[in-house]
C-alpha cells in the first residue's frame, strides 16, 4: 500500500485551522480476561489513565534507581544517540530504547505484569514501541508541555490509530511540587490536529527545547480543554506507576526544587498497529524514537 | 552614621564558600494582642509562615480581578519602570507599587485587616516597603527561583534586620500544578549568605531571568536544607492568603497549564527597620522596590 492510498483517520500538521475531530476508535480494544477489573476499565475507558497505587516493591525500586545511576555513568551511552540532554544544563534528561542498554530493564519492559495488562486492554499481542527513563532533575527540570502522544507517533511515526497506552513507574517520590505528570481526563476522545508543516528531523528540536507549536494542540484548544475537562495532577510514591491512553493530553512543569522525579516510560503498541510511513513527516523518526525492529506478518 | 561603622548582622554577597549562620533576630517581636491567636503566633514563629483560608470575600476578589484587569490595559503604566515582563514572551509578570497606580490596592495595603496584624507580629508600627501584583499568566509562567527575600532586601536596599514579612493574596485559584508558593518551613531561622558580588543594576536582570546565582543560596545549602526541613507547597482559592517571614526560603515553579496565578503581594516593614545604605551593592534599588520615601523619625 502507498502512502497515497492510504485513509488518514486522524490528519494533522494542517494548514490554517486545526478542527479537533471525534476519535473513531475504542480506547478499551476488548473484554477479555486480564490483571485490571472490569470497572477498572470502564475507568480507563473514560478517564484515559489508571493508576497503579504499588506496582513495584522497594526493594525492587532500589533495584532500577541503581540502574539509573550506571546508565547515568556510561561514557559510551551518554555519546549516543539515545540520551537527551537538559535544555538549559548538561544534566541527564531522558535515556530511550532502555531495553538495548539494560537488561534490568529489558526484563522489566517484557514482564507479564505489564505485558498482560497491554494483552488486556488493547487486546492482542502487544511489543514496545518506545521506551526511556527520564530523570527529570531538580533544580530547573524543564517542563514538557501539553500534547498527545498519539499525535506526534501518527504524524512523524506512521502509527495509524491510538492503540497503544504508555506507562510511567515512578522511581522516586512524586511529589505535588516537584513536576509530576497532569492529565486532562477524558481528552484521549478527542483529536485535537497540530498546525504546521513538520520540519526535517524535527525530533532533534521537539525533545529538548522549552516551548514548541508543531505538535502541540495550541493555546485555544487547550484552554476549552481544561476548562471542560480539568486537570489532574499524579503524584505518588516511588513504585507507583500510571498508564495512560496514547492520545490523552498530558504534559508537566519544570522542577525547582531539589528533588528528581525519576521514571521509566514504556509504550506498548499492538502488532495489528504496526508503524507505516508518517502520515505527516518528510522521513520516520529514528528506531529510539519509533520502533520499526518488530518483525512485520509474525 | 557611616557605612564602614556599621556592624553586619547578616553578610552576604561574599566571595569564596557561604557559610549559614543562626538568625540573631526573633520572628515574632512582641506579644501584644493583635488578630492572631497566641497558638497562631507560635506556629509562624517555627514554621515562618502563616495560612489565611479567606482573607477575602469572593466579592471583594472580583474587585481587586477586575483593578488587574484595568492595569493590564494601562498604556502609561505598561512603558514604565513599574513593570515586569516573562523572559519568554511579551507577557505581563508583575506591576510594582501598586498603591501608586491605583486606589483600591492603596486603600487593600492600609486596611486594618492587614496592618493589624501587621503591628502585632512585628511589634511596632509598621509601613509597606514593596507592593506588588503578580500575573503569571499560564502557557509559560516562569519559576521564581529559592531564595530569602531579606538576603536581597539587605543586600541590595538596605534592611538592617529581618524584621518585615510578606502577604501573597491570592486573586485566582492556586491549584496544586499552577505553579503556587512553595516554602522550606523553619529555614527563616538560618540565615544563608549568597555567594558573588552583586551587579551594578542586578535588579534589571534578576526579576526576569529563568536562573540566577547572585541572591541563591547555592544548590549545596538548598539540597540540605529541603532534606531537614522538608517543602510545603501552598494551594488555596482566591481569596485565600499566605504571610511569610522574610527570610523563610520560598519559590515557585513554572505554570505551563492555561490557569492564570494571579495574587498581590506586600511587604510590611517595622519602622524601626528602616532602610540604610545596601549592605551589599553599590547602589540603592529603586524606588519601587524598596520604598525610602518613608518619613524618618516620624
Amino acid at each position: 500500500m502507498t502512502v497515497a492510498q492510504r485513509i488518514d483517520l486522524y490528519p494533522t500538521r494542517v494548514s490554517g485551522k486545526a478542527v479537533t475531530r471525534p476519535r473513531v476508535d475504542p480506547t478499551v480494544w476488548g473484554d477479555g480476561p486480564g490483571p485490571l477489573t472490569g470497572a477498572e476499565l470502564e475507568r480507563y475507558d473514560a478517564d484515559g489513565f489508571h493508576v497503579f497505587d504499588s506496582l513495584l516493591p522497594p526493594q525492587e525500586v532500589e533495584t532500577y534507581r541503581a540502574e539509573l545511576r550506571r546508565l547515568s555513568q556510561d561514557p559510551a551511552l551518554l555519546a549516543s544517540d539515545r540520551v537527551v540532554l537538559e535544555p538549559d544544563s548538561a544534566r541527564l534528561r531522558s535515556v530511550f530504547e532502555v531495553e538495548k542498554v539494560s537488561t534490568v530493564f529489558a526484563d522489566l519492559l517484557n514482564s507479564p505484569r505489564l505485558m498482560d495488562v497491554a494483552r488486556q486492554v488493547l487486546s492482542s499481542d502487544v511489543y514496545v514501541h518506545q521506551s526511556r527513563v527520564n530523570y527529570k532533575p531538580g533544580f530547573g527540570g524543564a517542563q514538557f508541555d501539553w500534547h498527545s502522544d498519539f499525535e506526534t507517533w501518527h504524524a512523524e511515526d506512521g502509527m495509524p490509530r491510538p492503540r497503544a497506552f504508555s506507562v510511567s513507574i515512578a522511581l522516586s517520590e512524586n511529589y505535588e511540587f516537584n513536576g509530576p505528570l497532569m492529565v486532562m481526563p477524558g481528552t484521549h476522545k478527542t483529536f485535537v490536529p497540530s498546525v504546521g508543516e513538520t520540519p526535517d528531523d524535527f525530533h532533534k528540536e521537539s525533545l529538548r527545547v522549552h516551548r514548541i507549536t508543531v505538535g502541540s494542540p495550541g493555546e485555544e484548544h487547550l484552554t476549552r480543554m481544561a476548562d471542560q475537562h480539568g486537570i489532574r495532577q499524579i503524584a505518588g510514591p516511588a513504585g507507583s506507576a500510571v498508564m495512560f491512553d496514547s492520545n490523552l493530553l498530558h504534559g508537566s512543569n519544570g522542577n525547582i526544587t531539589p528533588f528528581a522525579r525519576s521514571n521509566i516510560f514504556i509504550v506498548y503498541n499492538s502488532v495489528e498497529n504496526l508503524l507505516e510511513e508518517p502520515f505527516a513527516a518528510p522521513r520516520p523518526r529514528p528506531q529510539h524514537l519509533g520502533n520499526r525492529e518488530f518483525p512485520r506478518g509474525m
